[in-house]
């Protein structure tokens, strides 16, 4: 997706990001993001660190597409992944860098439980993002879906599944306020 | 719910607010939101506006909700109501109200266009509230709420249907940054 | 589907229009619309103009098959695509167009919402049409479609998922009339 | 519902109409409909004829909400009921009356087939409403509803589950033109 | 499937076909129903005509399932293809053929209307098959076996999608009774 | 339901039965069936057994319907009521009378097992009747439904949850052949 | 459920207790729990503690069901209540507890993540219980099954909605060993 | 998935099994099962047996990673396959053997009823696997997953679809305990 003079593409493949590099010899392709990015200079920096969380490994690169979305945006981005709720205590010891972000993107999929534990270790706004991982009764993202519109705790609210995209505009949105 | 010394109950009514006021004399009711708050003076106030917005008339109850919240946790509240998406002109008439705004709150029921809208014309973080409103294939705000998660606008994040006490924590949160 | 003398596949590959071209010399292939086209000359001319409306460019497969079926059938078709509802001012250009339509087939995916912004905007009967574009919670066209069953503006009936001829039939009928 | 100088409220109790008639005192009350409804002088005829058929008496309140808001936005009702699929031989006696109407309004509970078999028999824009009548597997009008979206008749439209007043305000736009 | 000295394998590709008759020689493979079968002569006959019955040319396959099933289990088989709801002339000038069977499997897709104008028309057994044609609202045959069970006609039972060999084993029993 | 000189209501309140007695003095009401019946000489007795099985007490009402509705319809009755698959002598201890049957109605609510066991006893055709009875995860009455559509035995074909009319009828039928 | 000299009632209310009394003059009411019981004194005692653990207090009457039922058969219970998943700090101090347990119950609703969290923290096997607490998008329980079902934690199983006897059955099972 | 010294792969190719051997050559790949195993001695022994029951042969590649999982984890493990519910005798005829276990994995597709019949038969733990296999209404294992949820006998608990893993993880807790 163009946004003036940034170019950001998600969900793009190696070949994609081959036909775009003729037309753009700059832009760079983040490979477990899937995103072709370009960013230029004149981007305004948003004022604090937004911090991506993911749940297991296999989310990762709906979180990667969303914290490359954010630092194109001109976010400082600090990742913090494989931290989910049935080994609490690597989640646990992340709780400082958790409470001084700016806005989190919590990426989960399964059942989607990692939103609420965030929000309620730390006031600051969750955007929760469900993945499609998963089999079986996880209806491609829809059990983490639901379970992170009924969270628990306040502070979270959800976007589409698999969509770091929307979640880091979001909360750069927030960052730049 | 009770949170420190302040006193926010959603989805109360008159009957609980009686029950209520014998312990807490000063608490007040608030009929269309069917909220009994409680606000102490050491509140933080918010940094700028909070717009709540709604669709039609039948959404207002959950508005409400969402603007008493937020004003209770120290920020002010702009409503601009009844400017659902089939009447644009109201609607475009308070386009500089909304992007005055730090955060918006949109409450809409049926098929949930308005977030988009709202977040097609300003660039503020958006959140969107469901409403069981509407008959049929709206099933109890599913219809809305799968509307908004597939907003092709950015910016919108999205709370469980009727949840304009959640929208609101959240605006708030924004707000307070 | 042959219709008398006429004769109309959709949903047709390029294979398949060799395949007929050699029974049909004189059918033409609309590449975008995949449909294959034969058209008489005595086809009834409607009386009127049929607007073909869609949201988004990856609506617009479906929008073509509308209205390459519609001009098949006599009618004298108006396209205006990409006038999402992220986007009024583009709509808002075409509401003079919009207006002087006999019939409108809006074509829309993700949330739906633009049957509902075009029939608040004017007097027409709109045939609107959910597409399967999308991911996640739009399975597979269902949010569209949801949406605009739920449509809150008046004058607004839905075929079924990426049925862009069944549409295009409607309007037909309608400007015939 | 009150547009301009007309007065139609759907889904109305006597008592609403008690109310009502305080301040309109010549509105009248349609009680199998349960529509409130005061016609002014100056609408606009429509050209032909809408016709409002039904498949089974259950049916007929959704019916008669069609029947008589499209009456009173100035169309001519001609009301064919109790015409269901598993009796064809009473359908198959009007078919005359369905082939000149201008629009066909086809109101249908449980497997929702009535709408295919009227449009196989006539080349008149049929607009389906599905209602809510049945038990068990039809929840609450979900499979006539989706019976009606995947008709294999061309030119059938459907509206949301009930909404017979919807239905009458396409046939009476088609009327109009 | 082996049923005793009986072979009938469904679903069965041509492939699957060579490997079964270098075993069995005199298996014969039906390839529009995509069945092999083996008849031994001692399968006792029904006593009267099974009628199968089809709406549209994709419902066949399935259909041609459970017509060479029932052959195979020594019924009388009578196909009675391509008389969808929605041109209802084929379908009455069968009439007397339907009414003569002694169960009749009916197999449509889309609305699946076909079973309840069947069973209006003759008072005889029969057993709807759902097939899994059609796209969009049709999910996969879900809503013409939603339209089956919901009936409107007295003396129709269902079966699973695309079942056409448990259809043929029902009217089977029914004919050996 | 008036079916000629024969009188049958289903789910019909006591109440109902006192104004129907009002009409036809000689109507009988069968208060655990919920239906009134008034049954004339002259009809055509079936030619052997129905027998109607029951999964659990809470199923007897629609398996009393079903029972209540075949013996109006002239057919003998055996009622093998409370032989759930939890616990299997009950029904094993049932084995030959259900082997004696013509058609047997199986009615069972929560997993719906029953069926597929009782077919895989007897070869006499099944008519399966999910009931609504049950909690949480049995949605009233879809888990038996989805049971018995994916029966993993032969012979069984499903009606609509609670309709032990529509089996019963089924059944005749097929005991009048 | 009278299970041979054992009487368990569970969703009783106050007024079938009284009923009960009259037969069974040593039962007694636990009123959250809404059960009735009667403990003779040959039941078996289980061999260590099943823990019950809840994570709102809306959960309660679910984990009471469960609590007392196994307690009724032979159990010592440890009630670990409120301590949801917004809240770490309770449910980590209840870690030992927890760990001593032979089985423990998990009952929550909304996002269901609590025997997530729980079977990540110790090995035992966690039967968990999805309540139907919540509103809109908890779908009545609907949204904790599939949280749980798709538990990323080891040792989880899961029973139906507010199914708290069902869990303690199996759990005593477990302890019976 | 490795667990200390112990390593397991489930829904293995044979591919992955050539990629893991060169890192660990012990390994060792059970091809029905697609799971990858390395045992070492040091496991504990559960105390008795676990029996794996499976429903039909396409169910049995899940009941196999179950029984390899099972046998990894230090346990002995009885299978009982093809032992559904249509063709009762052959799971009688191992009912001695079922009651001699400490837990029962129960694996069954299409209406899901195995789980239910075998808790009937013994006061065993009972873990029930739901599988995808099946077609139509099956919905890729929903309607066993639903079945078992519903399971009119006590003992049942349910893990995802699919899930043979889990299962066996929660049998392997139970029978060290």
């Amino acid at each position: 997706v163009g946004r003036g003079s940034t170019l950001l593409v998600t969900r793009a493949s190696r070949e994609a990001f081959d036909a775009v590099r003729g037309v753009v010899p700059a832009a760079t392709y983040h490979a477990e993001a899937a995103v072709i990015a370009y960013r230029q200079q004149d981007v305004t920096p948003g004022k604090g660190t937004i911090v991506v969380a993911s749940a297991g490994t296999s989310d990762q690169p709906v979180a990667e597409e969303a914290a490359v979305t954010a630092e194109l945006m001109g976010n400082t981005v600090e990742r913090i992944y494989d931290v989910g709720v049935a080994g609490l205590h690597r989640l646990l010891g992340a709780r400082h860098r958790l409470a001084a972000a700016r806005a989190i993107v919590v990426v989960a999929g399964m059942e989607g439980a990692l939103p609420s534990v965030v929000a309620g270790l730390v006031s600051v706004p969750v955007i929760a993002v469900p993945t499609s991982v998963g089999y079986g009764a996880s209806f491609g993202g829809i059990a983490a879906l639901l379970g992170m519109l009924n969270s628990c705790a306040s502070g979270v609210s959800v976007v589409n599944i698999d969509n770091g995209f929307g979640a880091a505009n979001i909360a750069s949105l927030i960052n730049h306020l």
